[in-house]
Parts: C-alpha cells; sequence; structure tokens
C-alpha cells in the first residue's frame, strides 16, 4: 500500500486557476475534497468551472452538482469569461446535474446520505473525475436530518477517496468570524475575502488549510479578468 | 439552445436609476431575480418605483406587489419626485398589487410556494415583464412554512426564467454583518448604505453581486434628488 | 382620487417640536404613522405630549394612549416645563386613556386585533386627530399572539389612513444596533441619540426615514428646555 | 386633582447621598420607584442604606427587602461605614425585611404579584415611607411567572404612587450595552460605572433618566468615604 | 447580638496570598464566601491551596473538595512550590475531598441541595473552617436542578454563617465580559486576568467587590514564585 | 504514596515538537491528558504525530485515534515531511485507530462513556503509553448523550491517571473568544494561533495552562518545517 500511497502524494490535480498552483505545490492532491467559501459575488461558482475547464482540456470528466442554479443560467452568466465552457458541456467533458430540479420534482427532503449517494451514483454513471458542488449550505438547507452532517460527510469522502474524485465544495459565508465544521473535514480551505477599503472592494484569496501540501497561507490579491478568477502573487495592496 | 442564450447575456433591461446602468454593463439580464437591501429610509421603494417606469417608458408593463404598503399611500409618497408615476398608473402600464389586503381579507397564513404561486399568477394576468416585490421580509414574516423558503425561492427563480420576467427583490436589512440565503440565490445583490459622518448622513449604493456583468463594485455615492435615486461615479467621500 | 392624494401630499402636521418641523419640509403627512424611538430618558414622552399640544392649540383633539405610566404622573412629570399641558387636558383637548389600568382590570392578556381595535373605539369615540402610543414595546410584552404583530400593525395603519388620524408610536429602544420590523412599516422614524462623550450626556435626533418627505437626515443636536424638547439646526458637537 | 398634584411635584425626598441631589433638582420624587443598576462591588447596597438612613434622621420609617443577603450581614458590612446605621435599626426607624429567609423558608416559588403584594403589606406594617428592594434580579430568578414581569411591576408602581411609597429598586447589571425592561417603568434610572483606566479603578454615577425633574446627565466621579458612597461636582477624569 | 456583629467586622482572616491582604485591610471576613475567578491556567487552584495552607499554618483544618481533579493529582501539581502542602495532608490539617469520585460512583446527578448538603457535612465531619470549592462551575454542569442555583447557594451562604466558615468557590470564566450571578451573591469577587501584550503574557489580579472592607480595586500584577501566586503593589505594566 | 507522586512530578514526557520542551520545563507530565486548540490548518494533526514519534523512537507504542480522517490519508499528508512515520507504522510503533470507520459500521450513535471505553480497551490491546485523539470536536458530534460530557471526561482523566497514559486531546477551535469546559478539566492547554498581519500569515504557539510544571507562556513563533512543526524561542514578530 505505502509505496502506492508516497506516489500519490506527489500527484497534483491543478486547480485551472492562474496563480493558484503555485500557492499549493502544484495543485490538489487527487481523491480529496476541498471547500471553497466566501461571501454573495467573491467568485466561488467561477473558480468551480475553472476548475472543471482545467479538468476537461486533458480530457476528464468533469461533473457540476447544482443545488440551487439552473444550470442554464449558470452556463449563461460563464460566456462573459472566454473559457470556452460551452464546447465542453457540448462534448459533454463538462456536465451539470441540476439536482435542484430533481428536488423541486420528488417534493420531499432526503437524508443527508441520500443526497451523497445520488451524488455518488452520478459520479459514476459519468465517469467523472473532477466535482463542483454547489452548494453545501444549500445542501443544508434540503436535508431533513441536520444532525447527521458530520458523519454523512466523513463517509462521503472516505468514497471519494476509493473513486479517486477530486471535489470542490462550496460554502455560503454566513459569519466571517467563526469556524464551521467542514473546515475541520476538508482537506484544504480556500477563503475567498472581500473588503472595503476607502470605498473601494478589494478582493484577496488565501489558503486558509492544505492538508499534504507546503503551502502559502498569505493573503493574495484576485481580480475578475476574461479568463475568470485570478490569483496575483502579491498582497491585496 | 446555447445561441438563444448567448444572445440574450447580450441583451440588458435599463434599471432606471440614473447612474447605475454604467456600473453594470448597461443594465440587468432579462428572467432574472435581483435583491435589493438597505436600512430603513435608503431609498429600496423609490428604486423599485424607478425600476418599473423605465419599463413602462418602453410600454412594457410593470407590477408591484405591496406586502405592506397600501398602493395609494406609495404613490402618494412618490409624488415628491418628478417621475411622472400617476400617469403610468392611469395607463396600467404600472399596476400595484395589494397582496397586504388580500393576506388581511384571507384572514389566514399562506405557504411559500402559494404566495409565490400567486405573485405567478398576477404576472401572467398583466403580461409584466418588470416586477417589484416589497419585501422579502414582510413575506418571511406572513408564510406560515419558514423552513420551505429555499426551495420555494428556487422554484420561483425557475418560474421567473422561463417567463423572462425581471424581478427587484427588496429585503429590509436587520443586521448589516450577516449575509442572509437570499444574498445567494439572487442573480444579483444591490446593497444601500448609509452612515453618520460626522453627524451627517452619507449615503452609498454597492453592487455586492452580479452573475454574468462584468460590474463594479466599489461604493458609489447616491442621493435623493427630484428625479428619484440617483448613482454618482464617485465614492461617498 | 388621485388629485386628492396629490393635496394630500401637500398638507402638513406639524409636529410641536421646536426645529424639528424645518428639518421634514414643514410637518408630517396626516393619516400616517410614525415611529419615535430612543434610550430611556431621552425625551420620546415629551416629544409625544409636544405633539398632542401642538394639535390642541389648533383645536383638534389628541388622545395619549399609556401602556405603563399612570396618566396624572405623565401630567405631573410634564409640569416642569411651560407647556399649558394641564389646561387642555381640563378641556379635554388632550385626553389620556389609562390602558395600563384597563388591562389590569381585566387581567387577561388581549390580542394585536384586540389591542389596535380597543385604540381604534376610543379615537372615534373623543374624535381624536392626533395618537400617540406609549409604548409599542409594552404593547409587544402584553399581547397573547406575538407571532400576528406584523399583520396587525398593517391592518392597524391602513385603518388610521381611513381616519386621517396621525399616530406617533413610541418604542423603547432595546439595541441600538440592528432595525426592528416597526421601522419598515412606519411612514416615518424618529430616532433620539444619546452618548457620553469626555463623560458629558450629549443628545441628538435624527430623522433615519421620512417618507414621501424631502428630509435632512443629519443629526441635529438637541436640548431639554422649559419648552420641552427644541432641536437645534447644528450637529451635536 | 391636579393642584395636588402640582405641589407634590415641587415636594423632593432627598436621596442621602451627597452630593447627588444636586443633580437632581434636590431630590427624589415621591411615591415614586427609581432603578439603581451597576456592576457587582460598585455600592448599589450602599446607596440603598444611605437612603434608608437620610429618611430616619427625619423619623421616616425605612423598609430594607432582601431577596438575598442575611440582614444581620448587611449591617455587619454597612458598620466600615460612619453611618450610625445600628440605631437606626434598634430603634426600628429602619426595618430589614429577610424575604430570602422567608422564601427559603416556604420552600416554593412565589408569582410576581404575591411577591409584590407581600412587599406592599409589609410596607403598610411598619407604615414605611422609604423602601430598598435588593434586588430586582434576584426577585426575577425567583418568581414561577417570569412571563407577567412587566404587568407586576406595572401595578407594583400604581400602588407605591397610591400609598406615596419611594422605591429604590436595585439591579444587578448583566450586559451593560442593552437597556432592560425596568428601565423604562421606573421613574428614575441611575447608573453606576466602573472602568479600569491605566489599571486604575474608576468609578463614576450617571442619571440615566429622571422624569419630572430637572437634572444633569453628565458621569460624575464617586468615591468610597467613611461616609458611604459620595457623588463629586465633576467629571471622573 | 450588635456588639459581637462589631467585633466580629474586626476580625481578619489572612488570605495566604502574599501581597493579598494589604488590599483588603488585613484578610477576608470570617463566615462568608468568596468567589475567585479567572481564565484557565491563571491560579485559581494554586490561590485556593495557600488559602488553606495559612489556616493550617494556625491549626485550622482546611478542607479542599474537588468536583474534577484527583486530589492525588492536585497535591502532586503543588509539588512545583515550596509551600509544605505534603506535610499538612499528612498531618490532616488540609483534608481533600474528592466529591468527582463520589459522584463517579453513585453515578447519578443530584440537586443543587444535595450537593451543598454534602459539603456542609463534610465540613462538620473534619470540622474545617476554611474551604475550597473546585469548582462552582464543574458543579453547575453536575446538578439536575439548574434552575434551584440561586437559591441554594443563598442558604449555603447562611449556613457557612452559622458556622462561621469561610470559603473560596472557584469559578471557571467563559465569558469575560458578563457578571453572573454568584458574582451579586458572594461576599467578594477576586478577578484573575491575563493579557498577551507584545505576545508577551501579563498576569493581574483584581478585587472587583468586597463587601464590608475598605479595599484597593485597582489591577495588581501577580506572578506565579516558588511560594505559589504573588501579588505586587503595583499595576501590571 | 508520596514520595511515589513525588518522583513522578519528576518524570517529563518530551513532546517531540522541536522548542516546546524548554517551555514547559522538559515535557509533559505521564498520566495526564493534554489539550490542544487551534484553527483549521494550524498544525494541531502533525503535532499529534511528532507526539507519537517521539515516543516510538524510545520504543514506546503510540496510539492514533482517529474521529474522521481515514488513517492512510494522515499518513500520506504526513509524507511531506521528513519524520519517518511510515517506519513507525510499519514496525506497530504507532497505531491508527480508525474510529470512523468503526462508527460507520455499527451506524448508531455511542454514548460518552462508550466511546471513551473503546478507547481505552483499544490503548490495553496495544499497550500504548501516547495516546493522540483527533478530535474532541469529532465526538462530541457523533455521541448520544452531549450531557454527559464533564462527567465522562473527568472519568476518563482518571483511568489515563491510572494507566500512566499521556493523552493529547485535539480539539477545533470554533469561537477564538470564549473558553470551552475541556480547557479547564485538562492538564494542560496548548493553543494554536493565525493571524493575518499585512496580508501575512503568522502563526504562534502558547502554552495557556500547564498545571504542575513551571512554563512559559508568551506567545512564541512556530513555523512548519521539513521536520514538521517548529517552536521558536520569540515572539511571532
Amino acid at each position: 500500500m505505502y509505496v502506492g500511497e508516497l506516489l500519490k502524494s506527489l500527484e497534483r490535480i491543478p486547480s485551472g486557476v492562474p496563480g493558484l498552483d503555485p500557492l499549493i505545490n502544484g495543485g490538489f492532491l487527487p481523491g480529496r475534497l476541498y471547500l471553497i467559501t466566501g461571501p454573495p459575488g467573491s467568485g466561488k461558482t467561477t473558480i468551480g468551472i475553472q476548475f472543471l475547464i482545467e479538468g476537461a482540456k486533458n480530457n476528464e470528466v468533469g461533473l457540476f452538482v447544482s443545488f440551487f442554479d439552473n444550470p442554464k443560467i449558470i452556463i449563461q452568466d460563464m460566456l462573459k469569461y472566454n473559457l470556452g465552457l460551452l464546447s465542453y458541456v457540448q462534448s459533454k467533458k463538462i456536465v451539470f446535474y441540476d439536482m435542484a430540479e430533481y428536488l423541486l420534482h420528488i417534493n420531499h427532503k432526503m437524508s443527508w446520505s441520500e443526497l451523497f449517494n445520488k451524488i455518488l451514483s452520478f459520479i459514476s454513471e459519468v465517469n467523472a473525475k473532477r466535482v463542483v458542488i454547489d452548494s453545501f449550505t444549500s445542501m443544508k438547507d434540503m436535508v431533513r436530518d441536520p444532525e447527521n452532517k458530520r458523519i454523512a460527510l466523513i463517509k462521503f469522502i472516505r468514497e471519494l477517496e476509493n473513486k479517486e474524485v477530486t471535489v470542490l465544495l462550496i460554502s455560503e459565508m454566513v459569519n466571517p468570524d467563526t469556524y464551521s465544521e467542514e473546515y475541520y473535514l476538508a482537506s484544504g480551505v480556500i477563503v475567498l475575502h472581500h473588503f472595503i477599503r476607502n470605498y473601494t472592494m478589494v478582493r484577496a484569496l488565501q489558503i486558509l488549510k492544505m492538508r499534504g501540501i507546503p503551502h502559502d497561507s498569505n493573503m493574495k490579491r484576485i481580480r475578475f479578468t476574461s479568463e475568470g478568477v485570478r490569483v496575483y502573487a502579491e498582497a491585496p495592496f
């Protein structure tokens, strides 16, 4: 076992976000779950799409599981970037799963296990290697057994390890001053910040946590560019 | 599908608020729901009326759904602006729906679904293209199933997409330090700020979020003018 | 309808508080409910009395509905001001309704509707044009159906419009950092502030909100004078 | 009625606290309830005792109702001041009622009404003109119907007016940043402050509210002297 | 009665903490309960032991009631100080009562009364004059009737007065910004502070309250020395 | 007994974290439970592994009880450090117990006692002298009787004393401003801090509490090195 593991820790999953990989020693670890959190409008979904496109470029299937937005709308919103999302959707390298539509259809609340199993079966079906879940907060609102969050998430993470699927789990930031449970369970946590300085909006990204990878946890300036979110090797000021 | 979508992302719904459209690349996207939030007296309702008048000028029917104020009172209060609201009301280009009166009449609490369906049927009836709902907070207080907020709002948003109706959802700001759920579900969030500086009230507007549209999220000074709320291309100081 | 409304928006109800009317374009609008809030000892009740005396001078009947203080005590406390309250009470131009005594007598809790109806019937009985309710907080504490606050208040406000009665609703400030529901439902909100600066108490008034009336929302110094509360056209410092 | 009231508003009940009466135009009003609040060790009980001694000097009976301390202990603790408490206790001009002992004895919880009636009957029995209740917080903890606080307190205050008994109600400060209900119901509120400045304890008193009496609400330095708490006509620094 | 009381107020119970007695006029009052509170690692238990050793030196029996630590462990931890605790334990001048072990043994929750009675019976059994209870917070967690805290504590305090036993009640500080009930019920409150200044830990002690004793309530520097906690007659900086 | 105890207080368990032992007089005390807490990504797990490796070097068996991460993943993540973990795992000097897997398997919630007994039986089975539990927060989430936390932890701590097993209990920091119960029950508390200064992440370690051991509680800079976490004898700035 251990030689394989050793080698795996050298593998990297490039993030697709310009400027991010150098901060995390080349990319994510395969088979892990990473949390990305930030305030409204901070670029969480955009980073998720960039992550899937990076895989699609290398012929890996990427899955976007949406718990609120209509996929059509996400795709439309992404047209403002020169990311070529449309062609990957057409070639089925990037697949959207409209979980909200499904939930509206069945019209009852599911348990944490059922939701995660649903995601896992769809991963198998399309043979996805990269997955974005948007958002964990939306999931929390929709389950009927909120008390099982930690145990269900632990189980899901272990299934991902087996399948060697890498997941970006998007989380809506409610209170910027507390750490919630999933920060501790994820292999890594990327926090998007925005603050007003002299009435100007400044944006930054921070690698709060990145297990098994030497990383730079200082705040880095980010900007929205025509290629999506880009990280700069500099402080926000 | 996608060519149509692509084109739609180029369409713009002008906001009717002088100085706002340049910040959002020409206007809102059609078929979307936008949240406008701010403290009491910050101009949320006024901006809603300006939005409907802009449509009425172009012969689009606008619907104002009121969950507390008597429409007569809203109209009276708007007379202090030179917006010409009265003539659009008389020509039925702007229609007020007094939901509070309806709720007082039926005298029982409705569910989230029932409320949204009521709004949707009225939209169909008057063939509205622009809708203002005042306010989401009032709705939250009046439903009998608060736990279904997210799922009902997701469903409503999807219906709006189908109908290509653009909605401004007004939300009362309770605690300026937290983000509530609807910030994440809306396609865009406009925040009105006011602060006391040297005992003087200063007002500002900020585009906190605007999906699919390159936008300027810095704080901009606003003032109440005789034409309603106006946004200035400058910081509040 | 609309011509009448238009004219009504030009009518003004002078506040009776020296220095306040210039900030609100001459006075309140008739038939509206205004909220006045502030910390203990900030002058809320005094302003309420000044409001009724202004009406009494013009022969309008004013009604003070007390949810805690004995009217006798309020009158006694007001004797320190040269407002001539006593003679208006004797000529029945200002009438006190001791709701607390009534509630102590019936010895059970009433609903929001019942309380508001009680107030409305007393308004009719004395034919009041100006009403002060002291306080909304006390009402909240005494009803048996707190969950109906918003809907009952909306209904009450609509009845006031019909009767063309102007109401000052006094509210006890509990937490100065949050806005409560009634801030949004009232046509206007006047906030009384006090702060300690170099161990000295400084008092100020602010028009937080004033629908349908151009107004000055900067903080203004106030002082207790022998004529009651007076507003100065200057910052508190 | 009103001439008597007018005269009564000229009457003053001297507080017995050196330096306090000049801040409140000579003293308290008769027949009123005043709240005194502050952090632990700030002198609330001491001020209560000074208040009773002032009455005893003028041959008025004073009643101290203790909801926690053994009267013996209070008397012992007051021996450090040259107030002569002992002789007034011996001449029965100051009477202690050990309510805690009573409650320990009956061994069940009483309602707000029962507690206040108990106090009222003891007031009648000893014919007290001045009463100290130590403390309201302790009462709150011991009643079986906390939801009736406001209504019971309103009733109690009205009985005091009838009996022309002046009450100091001591309240333990839990959170210095919020105003609790009794601040609004009392005729006056005196707040004791302490703060650390350069690691030195500084004490101050502030008249937050004083209905019917022109008063100075700036912070005043206080010190513990051999005659009890003394107020200085100066800021704490 | 009163002459005896008068004399008793002159008696002092030296604290055993070098530098503390000068701040409190020579020592504690006999038969009282004092609260000592502070953050983890601030020296609360050490001060408790010093208090018992001071008594033991004068042949008074001291009782340490432990609600969590094994007495063996406490003794071991105190070996780092030159306090000679071991010999007093061997001569039974200091007795440890392992209440936690007892509670683990009986395996059900006790009421506040039962817990305090248990302590009182042990006090009688060993004829203790000084008692340390470590900790009140632990007690709060272990009782089955939390709502009876105040009344049970009042009763306990009265029993201590009768028995003339002086108690240090240790309390874990949870939130440094609020005062809890026991602060008001205790005859005195000693607060241990620690703060980081330039990344250096600074420790201080403050006499927040000390009934019946003139005292210095300024912050005083403390240090851990080989004789336990020592108070310095200086500010922490 | 006491001579043995005396000697035991001289024994030290080196921590395995370079730079930490000099701050705590050579190391931990045997048979104690220490809490290590910090925000996500602050090095808690890494320090736990270093602690076990230090024991393994001296031929002591170390046990890592994982309540969320798959041991395989922990081992993989530790490969980035030159700690030689793999060989100690292979020689069974360091043993991982995958409690999460067990809990997923049995599929029901356990009580605090059952969880601690499970850990104790595993300690006996492998004859461990050092134990890391990762994490207490995860345990809290998974038990069915949260109200028994304190009593169960007290019992567990006493069993550890008997077995002379030293435990590092990892705790996830939720709110950096409050102290939770386990801070008071543990023999020592080590807090990991991180803060942003000029947009740069700075890390520090602080010995908040260390019973029975003279210690340095100032903040010390830490860094992640190729040998794991290292403590520097300097302030973080």
